[in-house]
């Protein structure tokens, strides 16, 4: 991480109450390298559990309604500067504009909204705001991944031909929903997730990685949505074909019903020269191919890398990074931005989310009509 | 490999003179288990280079012409009883049907043949012979594959919804048939390949093992094939959406263009109680993974296995068996139940390769007409 | 992490200085979980350097001299509680007295000291003391690691025959101590580093790794040291053979000048009914194989891990837990041990320090002496 | 393989009848490259045995009495040319010298011998014979060990310092002896194993596998072996520390106890520039790390290797090659060997036989003496 000035921003966050898994991320990834402070929190909609629960963080300031936080912080001198947004989908919305009419920055998780009419509306909001908006696609901070997009900037594969990409877990391959598991009632609840389940909850990650390292995206998918298990209203399975804008072609499998997956996020990258593959279960590895050459192991943290990755990683090689470090990278160079007043080319905004909701509403529209060729659009 | 009557079946070869690469293989999976003799060959169709190729091999009786070497072959006493084919696609038919008529069994390299048509008529001239065929799907051999297949057909890994299968390779990410270099210049050319590149090559051997294993078929495919090199006439990369017979859904990647990958074979399988992974590249293994329990990982050789496993595998476990040992259990199998009179339910037959004939029609099609969902049929 | 009153411990810090390595390290880990804040440090003995580091951390109270530290912290009303000592070997045992004999709780780096004759002194000054002593042993807090210590105490192994534990990196296998590299020179120099270089530094680590597993510890080390780099006057390779008091044998391979090898802690643990085998480098997966059956791959984060490993893990499973996190491990539980009066019968101690230098002067000893079984004593 | 004339070498085999696993892997290896043709045995001293087996294998002339076997085909002038001995180890000697005097050349299962003056003996023997002798140290032969050997003779590694070897298995965990099994019994009775068990099995291998690949021996030795299982006379584990003659140290772990264990003979050599690795269980790979430089992964089969390994492999990169194939390519370079009369030298021989002795009886005395060093001798 580079050298900053040492004053810690003011954090508010809205969800992540007791039980939350997501916020207590956020909060992991806040506090890591020590440029947020954690100040005022709308943790719960329930007055009670918001107050147990920013009680037991330690949070000095607890809301109910994030309208009010939003107002009240905007007014003290000593206010939250920025906002950590980890409710179900369907309140980014109206959370992040809340904050955002008020110029409070937003940092939110993804995907961006529940439906694309919400990130369009959204969308206009922060252009009209003073205020920066972060997106939470964590992987796409690991240093390998930074590394690998590096490498297909500079043309070290060469002409891009073939992506696949994958994200598969298990944890949905029953009816987890009907035992009133948290993250899985409000996930397979289209109120709360929005049009999709797996495609909107773990494809949009496995797309927007795609992109971030192939430097590209597409411009028209191809569906095949599934939802396996009875009752289940949104999807648990996706099969993607995927055309991109540099002329790649690819494939996107997301799923939730696949059993001995955790958290199988892969990427394979293919150019006329050369391939890459990165594993997010061991993220410190990226494997390198140059044709006709033996595959190459870089590991993080070797002298070897480009800044990339070197700017993203704090220990050195061979003592593990994981999930927490490249999640508290976002949160560390989006401070950075604030601080410093630069932008940060590698982190995900607000256009990024929308274009992830044109493809999650791409990818249904196909699915539901058999699977055609739908264009993404701008 | 259980115990068979001590005679070595007379053995002929049509194709595999100097330099093929997969007639020496037969070769090799002909003598391992000691059920054949290799007794004559039309090696080739240049005069000299078949006579040098059957001198160099020892073998006694040497043809230039498929046609003169069934009929003669036929007329002798100790004439062969067996013939393999190893040449180009365009020639499986021909020579199938020539030795076919004399009742002469044939085993014959996939794809059966170069187009549909072709199928259809070698299948009516099988129908009317006495003879046997065994088309040489060879991955199907491997003991970890058998056992996979096992597991499925016991119900181990519950209702199947979804299957990934992938074969990559990049020996032809350039243009490597204008070098001249033999395996290429066939492969990528209609006249001896037929209407499929990739595909037809090695989609034919993904498909026909994601089927094997899972115990179903295709029933429609909906296909985006790519040729990435300039002036190569067919396919070298294809991602293809599959809805199978019992209602799983899955995707096929075949690419001969993703540089690293040497021969990567890869299946996957998920059931609603269970997922399997197999690579051909580490055939020895077979993770099994139950839900919610530890992924535990099938090694060949051990006591826990099937007897579909055990009954195709030769030393102890740790030993590791590889590429030929599986393409010689088909030539023992082959032999057991030519010398027995009984039908090994796991040998690839000429329906086999039919039904792959169609699926490769069917993606070709599919995609021609920029990914519509084609019944592969009956 | 179990829950503990919120309420932070005030902490400080000697050593850890601009440009130091492990100091980070601690800071990172005592900063992820919330429970300690850094209110002062003596981070280096030069009077600019100590100033410029505590600024660019925001600490409060700066000092050179870690005696006037001790002194003045232990008159304060809001003094540091808890003192993480991160300086060079021959540092730990005049600082940790100073501390301990003020009553101030101390977090020390490995290993305990420089050389056996202080770590008596220390223990007996920490014998007079109230206050509490965490050592560092950060390897054995991996969730993981964990899990095959609780597998070993349930006699998940049956008993324990054999050990094989290794610890190789390459950074020194060149005279990196020539260039300058502030990590190299006091490690290679007998006045900082103490009697041994590579047993010391990460042998240490290995020993106590095999030890906390296998729940034993050894009766007599049998030591084959090397010095292999050109004017290097420490050891940078060992090979050890070890006796247990369990009635084990095993073998410890140190090397800092291994090439390929960053940081590559295994441990294999193998009883009569089964065997473990864990990989710092990949810490989330613990192998465990029981004779005769398929080997399981057990990963943090799953329900069916026993509560040693899920009271150390944060995220589930599939998201990468690293380094920092098992660091952090050790310094919340002290917190919480700290905090609620009770004893973690996990945490290391100055017992296991001391012992550890028995260990290292042992294997010395036995290797000055060309190989010699030599007893550790008590 | 490289092309030779095509003539099947007259074979004879001593050992091997129904139920052994040595004598079919020899088999498998004399038949799969098609330079050998099995014309005489002795399968076994039981004469209805023996007559079974060979009728099975379809054996022409079947011996009772090695002694007869050796004179009445020195006799014939069809007579065998090579006899391959697959018996326990006390009989190697005996029979090696009834078929040696007679110039029979002798392809010989390792340990040599039972004990080293028997090897010694044997080497007179064959010193006055006509006949070559080839050990069948098979894992010298894997295509990526050949590779491995070349790297350090050239250099690629710079000045050897350390090498790690190991050879795990499991499954005599428990007696297996006492349930009859015919491969425990006589590996754990000193009248047919000779001095040593676990040492004599497969730390034989890995001993030799190490100097074949770091091109040197050791000079001395020092040993701690364990006979874990009740009543069993011969060690089934052991810890080697190595002294070498180039001035490498090192370390070995043979061990037959390791549960979890199938066949993991690895191999690790580092030198002052670069390391490498190699498992026999994933033999197709060889892990190359250049200080500072990202591993490579060598495979088996690509145009990058020399001509070490490409000359002993045969099918492309990507189709895997096992055990049987590597110690195929023993018996093929024995062949060719014979039939060229060049001297091919990477063959273990009989000097490599009494080297190997003379560790195994130096590794035994060490142990008893409680770990001294001992030299191995010349």
């Amino acid at each position: 991480m580079s050298e900053i000035t040492k004053r810690r921003l003011r954090l508010g966050m809205v969800g992540g109450g007791e039980g939350a898994f997501i916020g207590e991320v956020h909060r992991f990834a806040a506090r890591l390298d020590d440029h947020y402070e954690l100040v005022a929190g709308a943790l719960s909609s329930q007055h009670d559990k918001a107050e147990r629960s920013a009680k037991a963080l330690g949070i000095a300031r607890s809301y109910v309604d994030f309208e009010a936080m939003a107002q009240q912080e905007s007014e003290r001198e000593d206010g939250i500067e920025v906002v950590s947004i980890v409710t179900p989908n369907h309140l980014h919305a109206p959370v992040a504009m809340a904050f955002l009419q008020r110029d409070i920055h937003v940092i939110c998780d993804k995907p961006l909204t529940a439906t694309l009419a919400e990130a369009k509306a959204l969308s206009q909001v922060a252009e009209a705001s003073q205020a920066q908006f972060l997106l939470t696609h964590n992987y796409s901070a690991y240093p390998m991944v930074r590394e690998a997009r590096a490498m297909v900037k500079e043309g070290k594969l060469g002409n891009i031909r073939s992506i696949q990409v994958e994200y598969a877990q298990d944890w949905l391959t029953h009816s987890l929903e009907q035992t009133g598991n948290k993250q899985a009632v409000w996930r397979s609840d289209p109120a709360q997730a929005g049009l999709a389940g797996c495609v909107g909850d773990i494809g949009s990650h496995a797309y927007q990685l795609a992109c971030f390292v192939a430097n590209t995206q597409a411009k028209e998918v191809l569906a095949d949505l599934s939802s396996w298990v009875d009752g289940r209203l949104l999807d648990d399975e996706a099969n993607i074909l995927l055309r991109f804008e540099n002329g790649a072609k690819g494939h996107l499998w997301a799923s939730q019903v696949a059993p001995g997956n955790e958290n199988a996020l892969t990427l394979r990258v293919y150019g006329d020269q050369a391939g890459i593959e990165w594993h997010q279960e061991t993220p410190n590895e990226l494997i390198y191919s140059v044709l006709g050459e033996p595959s190459q192991r870089l590991r993080r943290g070797n002298g070897y890398l480009s800044d990339a990755a070197a700017s993203v990683s704090r220990i050195p090689s061979g003592h593990p990074e994981g999930y927490l470090e490249a999640f508290a990278n976002l949160y560390c160079e989006f401070a950075e931005q604030l601080l410093t007043a630069t932008t940060n080319p590698h982190l995900p905004t607000l256009a990024t989310g929308l274009h992830g909701m044109r493809f999650i509403t791409a990818s249904v529209y196909s699915s539901q009509n058999n699977g055609l060729w739908v264009p993404i659009g701008h």
